[in-house]
């Protein structure tokens, strides 16, 4: 039998005792380690659980025979996903291999930024779609990002940005000669998300195409969510650009307000805001009633 | 100190090793019983912490002068939510009322409905605001969902429809001579919510604002998600009405899908399907390429 279990956002003790008793039960355990990161080293968790802990990285579970599913029709294993097991695409690729193999499959879940966002004090249910925001390069800056964000503040909705993570990535130098020689892990901040945001708006503008949001657009930055170190700073989008020290470590994560807002919510945030008159000055011009 | 501790969706397992901790060392536990319920009584809970657990209604959590906080400078208080912390409105209230009175307040999330329902394959990232569905009455029938649902449907997306529950609430007579008698507690079905959805979607037609969906757009019933018991059938809004029995108890959810679709979910939907070789027929014709 495959488990899937989420093992929420930060720490080793984020795992829930149902989790916890099946990853101490089974016959192999692996980590899913390329789609998000757990705040603490594998050997934490492998001395909480009491186990060895396999990494599994995007080749290991998007290979067609796959290592991870081997056997599992007789044995138990376990594949441990940082936050909420069906967060990313991949998982409901490996249930379906594991449903052709006649393996049956049990899922453990879960919190998930997607909820634990909540904790800024944005209400859930004024969120639209999620977006992924990837690292810009010189010549790959792709702006779908942008229709998605217009579609939610058309509506009103919050939007949720998660923001790109590099983990065992080849130069592409090493992957033309092919070499197995991996770039150190990187993550995007709340500022290079901002930079980046403001970036797309400028070149959309150019074209008659922006105005979606601009440098007065409220925001949330939100650093290690669901830990005890978890921290929030909000302000305008060209505050946010200059707010990665006082976040501190990664993961970070970003929301771009929309209008259809709460005054319970500006309230709530207000603790949190880089410049708090400033804050209730553009809240009370573009956002409260406005929807 | 206030500790705000989600405490997973089905039983008392699903509580995270970190709230356990907290749970078993605070001077008092609350646990919010009114905006959604565990699906074991509150005695298993009791005998799992090895600590009483106190049932807070809406009238004790909404109450100015607040019980829950009392004290709460100096003792630790755990206040327990069914799913995460922040899914409710209600909760970041009881935040804003701590940080007047100058107490402490740290959060532990858990899995929420609103990504545990990942787990029917559709991929979370195309899902649109949340909307709720009430128990309509002879005279009263909000009907606010359809413009929230248009909204994302426009966009493509996926609509999660969160289910009524009614725990302690009184008939209107009983309310009238102030007779605090309380009524069984009521959880809406999925096939509750497909009829009165049609029921909406028949009066916005009479009036031509109809045809957001109809009888035939495909949707998932969902029932006890995050359970060893959870279970989803999916069909046509007008299947989805006739699945109550084989979803079995509550709580139920209902996913409206979207346009926006990838062939992964469809392939994971279909073991689901009322009628597997339909519901292929009607997303090859409807919501294939779409979007």
């Amino acid at each position: 039998m495959l488990h899937i279990i989420g093992i929420g956002l930060s720490d080793e003790t984020d795992i829930t005792v149902k989790g916890l008793d099946i990853v101490r039960r089974v016959d192999r355990v692996y980590l899913e380690a390329y789609t998000s990161i757990l705040l603490v080293d594998r050997c934490v968790l492998e001395n909480f659980y009491g186990r060895d802990v396999i990494i599994a990285d995007r080749e290991m579970v998007e290979c067609d025979d796959n290592q991870i599913l081997q056997d599992a029709k007789t044995l138990d294993v376990a594949f441990l996903v940082v936050g909420d097991p069906f967060g990313a695409t991949t998982h409901t690729d490996l249930v379906l291999r594991a449903r052709k193999l006649n393996i049956r499959v049990s899922s453990v879940p879960n919190a998930s930024i997607l909820s634990a966002i909540g904790a800024t004090g944005l209400q859930l249910y004024n969120f639209g779609q999620t977006v992924s925001m990837v690292f810009f390069t010189e010549t790959w800056m792709p702006a779908s990002f942008y229709d998605r964000i217009k579609e939610n503040r058309d509506s009103g909705l919050h939007t949720l940005v998660l923001l790109d993570i590099k983990v065992k990535e080849q130069s592409l130098e090493n992957m033309a000669r092919g070499r197995k020689i991996y770039e150190e892990p990187r993550y995007m901040t709340v500022s290079q998300c901002a930079l980046q945001m403001l970036a797309i708006d400028e070149k959309k503008t150019v074209i008659g195409e922006g105005g979606i949001y601009n440098e007065e657009s409220l925001a949330v930055g939100a650093a290690r969510v669901g830990s005890k170190t978890e921290k929030f700073i909000c302000g305008t989008l060209k505050q946010l650009c200059h707010v990665d020290e006082a976040l501190g470590k990664p993961l970070h994560s970003l929301v771009l307000l929309g209008q259809r807002t709460h005054e319970l919510e500006c309230e709530y945030l207000k603790e949190f805001a880089v410049d708090q008159d400033e804050w209730v000055k553009i809240w009370t011009r573009d956002y409260s009633g406005k929807s």
